[in-house]
């Protein structure tokens, strides 16, 4: 029933839901930032420092970024599809490149200290969430904001691009938890076992880490949270479908 | 279309998916087996060697046996629903107490070696998911399986059990790569890096493990596959419907 209401409320609970996921999200970076900052002396490039950079950057565009740019479908729920869109691709993007500095980062630092690159099962999931989130975006690309890709295209296209944006969001954050076991396994192997505040802080973080991917995860995948169709949106699609008739409309696999 | 097919067939995709993950899922068992026996000395209870009672305890209960009670409701999508739920919750059931065996090595092979429990991150999240899971299993036993819950109760709950279901089996993998990342770190710290054939053992197991949790994801999630409500059970809910309409009928939130 959105006809006669000028600006349509969003579900009171989904309000309640991106806003914990928003605090979530910054109290993941500020603890990121106090884990680097009190115990692993600060974050720097040309440095010593330079490998810091890294979970910095990962927590703040694989995790908080990507995040966001899920939600922004449940957020702007009202707004015009395309706007919506290109601000799911910048925000992606934005996240692709911040996660490039922190993966330039410890290739550098690796560099620098002479210790070998992709060894680690870390290395490899984190590397092939950054692969495939890059893929994924450059798929969506092609087929939601280029021209070519037709409306059948598009149907059969969405539902994998959905399954595989939250599979690399869970995906990212399970790279996160590995990288957190070796800061901690590499620095405070002998303390860790003896509750060290550097130790419960970082399981903290690895915790949150968790609890924004849950809270992030419930919202996108409740029924009735989905982004209903504008009522031009309908119309335009009636349209479509009227023009591509003669195209299979079943897409049943 | 039911009606008139005797056998209703499956969907083609679904087959295929459903056999390529019960080949990851021996696959995974067989990888654990092989990186135990072949580099860590082998399993055995009351010996030195207890501690491998744990990796394949949770690899056949939290991820195998868990994913497949995932699955029942797709494989055997023309039983009685009653039937189904009784297997769903046997296997969960058969998971829970292969984990609490493999929960109960750690402990006693800490507490022979003198090491604390419960100090890393992956212990945080395993014992977390082990906890939640047997809460999810009680809750789901309480509100679909014993006569009490009303039709409404059960529908309102539906919805958390299957989020929280897959949720909880994402994060039993993730425990299980936090996991290996440890073994890795203590047992071939130094060797690690440089790509010794128990580490890329190791890091394939881990690699295999995503796997079976994405094609066992996209199986649960994709919506064309779910079981379809057998004609008398569509048939039952509309008398429960009926009877229960003085019960708020709308479960909004």
């Amino acid at each position: 029933s959105m006809d006669g209401a000028p600006t349509p409320a969003s579900p009171a609970g989904l309000s309640a839901y991106v806003a914990v996921s928003q605090l979530l999200g910054l109290t993941l970076l500020a603890t990121t930032g106090a884990w680097l900052g009190r115990y692993r002396g600060g974050v720097a490039w040309h440095s010593p420092l330079q490998f810091n950079v890294h979970p910095l950057c990962m927590v703040l565009g694989m995790v908080f970024l990507q995040g966001d740019a899920l939600l922004v479908y449940r957020v702007f729920r009202h707004e015009a599809k395309r706007s919506t869109k290109v601000l799911h691709a910048l925000l992606h993007g934005l996240a692709l490149v911040i996660a490039l500095v922190g993966i330039i980062a410890v290739f550098e630092s690796h560099r620098t200290k002479g210790i070998p690159d992709m060894y680690s099962l870390h290395s490899w999931c984190g590397m092939a969430a950054f692969m495939l989130y890059l893929l994924q975006w450059l798929l969506g690309c092609g087929f939601f904001l280029l021209p070519g890709a037709s409306f059948s295209l598009r149907g059969w296209y969405k539902p994998q691009h959905v399954f595989f944006g939250i599979a690399l969001f869970v995906l990212s954050i399970a790279a996160c938890l590995l990288g957190i076991t070796e800061m901690l396994l590499f620095n405070i192997r002998d303390s860790y076992s003896h509750f060290v505040p550097e130790g419960v802080l970082a399981n903290t973080l690895g915790v949150m880490l968790v609890a924004f991917g849950l809270v992030v995860g419930y919202v996108l995948t409740r029924d009735d949270w989905k982004r209903p169709p504008l009522a031009e949106e309908l119309a335009l699609s009636m349209d479509f479908k009227t023009l591509t008739e003669d195209e299979s409309p079943g897409g049943g696999s």
